[in-house]
């Protein structure tokens, strides 16, 4: 039985919590958070843990063996350094950190004390996102050559980040799980009202062989979660607000033809056939992401995404922030 | 009774010649178009019309009043030219011409000549956009901070231009004739397969005060046509898909309080009421538009689509074009 | 090449003379109007036919050997009779008669002079309702058990039937083609306005292991065209509004288990899996009848609509007024 | 304060338990379910509550001043009774009793004693359905002409009753709320499996100028939740599943002219205009109906769904079994 200890107990704290709470593997043994009154909340949810306002007392406490940061952002390097040297595994909240220099300090902290360091990629872990992974990657569906996601939401500000720390961070661990390759560049744009982190945001990174965008927005009229994906051979339509259908995998597809007499003819055709909605695994994202955690820490498993996953993260936000300040000038990657 | 010339009768101009014909306040004379098969399906369409296969031909006839040209954009300036030259009015396809010097020598020619020279951005022409722009430019909509549109197809390509010059071109007409204001830049990613124009196209259109984006794409699995606008008092969704609700004008809007207790949260708050979706003129666009056109021809009204709102929109696709070539690296306009 | 007269050129019948046209075995020859405005439309739309007033004057035409009646449908038994005693082929609009006797005199008249006698259920030949029927009566649907559908329009009256006539027609012409079973009662409940025909009703089919039910109503704020059809191991939605994916198949079902430890449980159990949308023929359904009725004056066909088919709805359609006039008490049929 | 008992933790009771413990002027003090596990439960989310396994230890206890019962069906008159007959307030769930004897027998009780009895109608006290019935009852919707809804399940079965009394009861309570008149009669249809309750049945419900009409089925592939209400001068569509847009007021009708030269034609026409859906009150229902239970218990609030509203539910539903066995003969009620 591994005992967990949970700071942060605001908007993403009881979710983790819950889930804790209902793993066997597990003991959901203590939170902490500077509000009393949040403190009392997590005891009434989790009857007997043990909470505190100061997370440095969980840290120090030698019983707790695994934390998880679910933080803002700004504390959370801070947070998660003290965790590992204190020789805990540590779950921490995406974005990882909030430079690429701090993750890189984490995972090399990590990896000395040969501890476990996951990122919250939560979408990574849904039954959708992985169906959609184990689809991109056969041989049916050819070659990927666009990723296209639109994540706009009903007014639901953060304080401390822009949009793209806020909602682009979601797309990007989809599409860096989907998409087997390293990207090259980025370019944003955006637009803020005066004084304030810019409220929507599109992005586009560029890969070798192919481009992924992602459009981001606070202050839409509606919600919209809707991710096109292009192949050779197939394309994927996934809406994470469809009840039933999220995915649906359209057996069309890109083909140049070679043919001579096609010259001055566009020498691409468009192929149609039938849609498919596969049945997706239903169950929580995060009783899954947290039963993972564990047997990482068991060693049973390796981490799916590990530090570098958000390490990767926090480079893309960061050039894309400073091409954003530019009017979308291409920022490259490492 | 105005005389009308068509030239071209391949995908648009059998549209042209059908509302000209409609249309009791001119007559559909003569149609251009280098196939045979094409002039013999125009006289079925409307019997009685008389064709050639050189567009110079129609262009010499002294009958000939106002000519319509719907043939591929790199033989607008030349088709164009001449037919001004001859002293003909023109209506002429989106986009006006492939440079913007091109476009600068037609409305000189047509100041010159005091001749009408009106660009078929048709969009402009609808129910639903025209609304639109009643709706944004009245008070109740405060001030708009963005325009979002999503313009992707399954798998019609066009043969001699990039998909920004086929399909963001409609956005571009929208988005100009909604937005009171000059567009000062732009930024644009996109990609294309080997050897071929972009498929798939991400555009930022810079105002001084807000942003246009445009999505478009040739290779998507699902046809989408939506754009949202945001204003500071209600926002507007905009789904040319929808048949009876194209468009929704929802009482939603950005508010930024100065209240000096809400420092330390961000001081913008999101207000929710009321969605109205008003009943559109269903009547074809391009009916209406060449009804314009003749009210023109006549004196009788101005041309809402004169050709410096095709030039403004060359200007724009061919700074797209260059940025696009620097993956995102800004264009000023102008 | 077989000549054609086309009786009626209100709604339907432009749409059967532009088939006609368009048919490379036969010659679209006559239509018969009392409107001399619908003649010249006629004329208009496929130049060189002949029009005439009188239907008898048509019928009695000599050259013609196939007549397609789009009337209003009381005139339908006079027209059809007089055209087969000609020895002409006969196409009817739905529904075939206004009572089933009528009906029965026309089958009777048709087999009697070996004549083709084919009722324009045009559901029937489209790429969808043929994809169903495919679907329905694999082994892999299991049995069905219900068919329900709902087409309720937005004020489009007829002015000489109900809305039973006017649209349920449509779902029993689906509904029988795709079920292999004979009906054997109706209960059948309606409103109309105070002197009107129903303009809203539901229909009950009883067949003797299944149920079908319709839902028409003419005064509907939106637009509806949805059929739920349930198996013991497949389930179809049917959206004929949808563009590209009118049909959807479900591998759901309906299972009834026998284990004796689930006594106190109802012992039903409900199966999900994928999703699939096939490809559909989208080519348009009359042009695909009118090649099959040709095909089978030709004798190289039978008719997958005959005169029993029109028959068998026009029975569902009497009883059903009946049970409506007594608010739901069942009809039996035969 | 007044003290709550609640009898059934299984499906509902845990909603009933949450929501009489977040109010303030209640105390949630007792929880009766005969499984151990469930009274767990029940402590768990609300500490300090007092369970047992018997009813009548609950109904019996001095300090208990209102009880709500979420038992299956068969058991609420024996429960209700029990707990009037000790002078306890109730709070019902639908359907109030298996039978209209039942209801009135515990109507006359509440009575005599002065007690509250109120049915747990929920979906009455949801924003979407008060807007409605305002909307209804105003001018200018003019007078309904129809109510038409579809309530179709993922294969959720009820075990002790058909679909009628599972799911028809949500759209009869939600239509005698919006309709201010006396239903006279019922048909009704359906199927059932061998030896099983009805899983799809369809009601008609006959209202002296207007139609009701009910569509619920437990195997339907996909969920749907729409009803239509046609007014003379507006019409409704209320889609529980939009998250957003559950309620549109349509500004179409039907008017019926007199004018004498449209003698011929249907004097019938069918006016369109704006749409317009309005803000709704979104706070949860139970939450609303328990504080206007305990207002009405204080003697300041006169039951919206008392006893009456629960019988007059009991006879549709128990018309409608009468009918649907006899394949839809008409059933009078009262």
């Amino acid at each position: 039985m591994i005992n967990i200890g949970v700071i942060g107990y605001g908007y993403w704290g009881p979710n983790l919590v819950r889930n804790f709470a209902a793993n066997r593997d597990c003991t959901m043994a203590m939170v902490a958070d500077f509000s009393a009154e949040r403190c009392t909340a997590a005891q009434t949810a989790c009857p007997g843990l043990i909470t505190c306002a100061d997370p440095a007392e969980l840290i120090a406490s030698p019983e707790i063996e695994a934390v998880a940061i679910a933080t803002p952002v700004d504390s959370h390097f801070e947070l998660a350094l003290a965790a590992l040297q204190a020789g805990k595994h540590v779950l921490i909240e995406k974005p990882i950190t909030s430079t690429p220099e701090q993750a890189e300090i984490l995972i090399a902290e990590a990896a000395a004390r040969k501890l476990v360091l996951l990122v919250d990629h939560t979408f990574v872990y849904t039954g959708a996102v992985r169906k959609i992974r184990e689809q991109v990657l056969s041989p049916e569906f050819g070659d990927i050559r666009y990723y296209d996601s639109t994540r706009v939401n009903l007014g639901l500000f953060q304080h401390d980040v822009n949009v793209l720390w806020d909602l682009a961070v979601h797309d990007l661990s989809i599409m860096s799980y989907i998409i087997d390759a390293i990207p090259v560049a980025v370019s944003a744009t955006g637009h803020g009202l005066p004084g304030q982190p810019e409220y929507v945001a599109f992005l586009t990174v560029f890969f070798p062989d192919l481009i992924g965008h992602i459009n981001v927005n606070w202050l839409s009229p509606v919600k919209l979660r809707k991710t096109l994906i292009g192949g050779t051979n197939q394309m994927i339509v996934y809406d994470d607000l469809e009840s039933s259908e999220k995915v649906k995998v359209y057996d069309k597809g890109i083909t140049i033809t070679e043919s001579p007499e096609e010259v001055r003819k566009l020498r691409i055709s468009y192929r149609t056939g039938d849609m498919r909605s596969p049945k997706l695994d239903e169950s929580e994202a995060l009783g899954r992401e947290i039963a993972h955690f564990l047997a990482c820490i068991r060693g049973e498993e390796t981490p799916r995404t590990p530090g570098e996953a958000g390490l990767a993260l926090v480079r893309i936000l960061e050039a894309a922030n400073r091409s954003m300040a530019s009017r979308g000038a291409p920022v490259p990657l490492r």
